[in-house]
């Protein structure tokens, strides 16, 4: 997506460790009207497929999630980071690593709101590892319902997180594909 | 807001401790028709204010948050709870207890995205004893900001925060306001 990309260009930031800092619109502060216009071409990618639920994870995926929900006119629901290991039978739940901060913690979602029937579009704001997907997905299916595909933000397509995804069968969606970057580049893949 | 509260008798749940679970359609599963018609409410109610900056805190004031800054055509920024205590020159911080948990926390916000010409709308679903207010306008005052004032989504009228705000000068608008909840009743306030 040209105006994400460009966005990307123009405001995030290269820090150490492979860290891109866009917080500036995406996460932290978040443009509205562009994340309006990503909910747009979300909609265009998946608009055919039936969906009737967007899911996401707190707190930075929450906001682009909120106006995707609206454009396809279902619910949206965030997955929560538990603190306690949540032994219940009202949540379903995931481990989900953390490769920024180095932690382990679970996710989880309740069971009113995942039904065997629904057809579930996973958003979330990066996709590096694919650990929050991957709890995400583990969490849709948990519950019999069928995960549609995932729309994300930014893909940093030099970790293995999108291709270990689509080997597994998702169909990964990215509306920006980082290919590499250093302090004084940054090269998105070729559409 | 009349469609607000038939919701809330239709599908709010009364829990032991004065908890109002409203977690099918306001927070961890958010109906997005709903949020944007709320968000529709907010603008009629603070639309010329000025308003540059929309601030919230994670996790489940940012949907409603993320329409409401669509309507103003301004910026989200949402307040991070912080683990550690980040004495930092990068941020703005304040302590917020959660009555709720009955813990304290630090929230934070960059100070890249506060700035003494801002004229903030602070936007949350609940107001109860206030602490998340309180928080969010401390850390406006920091930054040498305005507080144009307060939207949220459901106060419970029957504690403190929402007086105490109001007393202290606040404009404190919500859009449904509990007057009064038991076990097998909820009162509204008459507007």
């Amino acid at each position: 997506m040209k105006e994400l990309c460009e966005r990307i260009k123009k405001d995030g930031k290269v820090r150490p460790g492979n860290i891109l800092k866009v917080d500036s619109f995406l996460n932290h502060q978040i443009d509205p009207m562009l994340s309006s216009a990503m909910a747009d071409e979300v909609y265009r990618l998946f608009g055919n497929e039936g969906v009737t639920k967007v899911l996401t994870i707190e707190a930075s995926g929450i906001a682009l999630a909120a106006f995707v929900g609206y454009k396809f006119g279902c619910p949206i629901v965030f997955a929560k980071k538990s603190k306690t290991s949540n032994i219940s039978d009202e949540f379903y739940t995931a481990p989900v690593h953390s490769y920024t901060h180095g932690t382990d913690h679970d996710i989880i979602v309740s069971k009113e709101y995942l039904h065997p029937e629904d057809k579930v579009l996973i958003v979330d704001d990066f996709l590096a590892m694919g650990a929050a997907l991957e709890g995400l997905k583990a969490i849709v299916e948990q519950a019999g319902a069928k995960v549609v595909g995932a729309a994300v933000a930014v893909e940093k397509a030099f970790q293995p997180g999108g291709a270990k995804l689509r080997a597994e069968g998702m169909r990964v969606e990215a509306l920006a594909r980082v290919a590499s970057m250093s302090d004084d580049s940054l090269e998105f893949c070729e559409e």
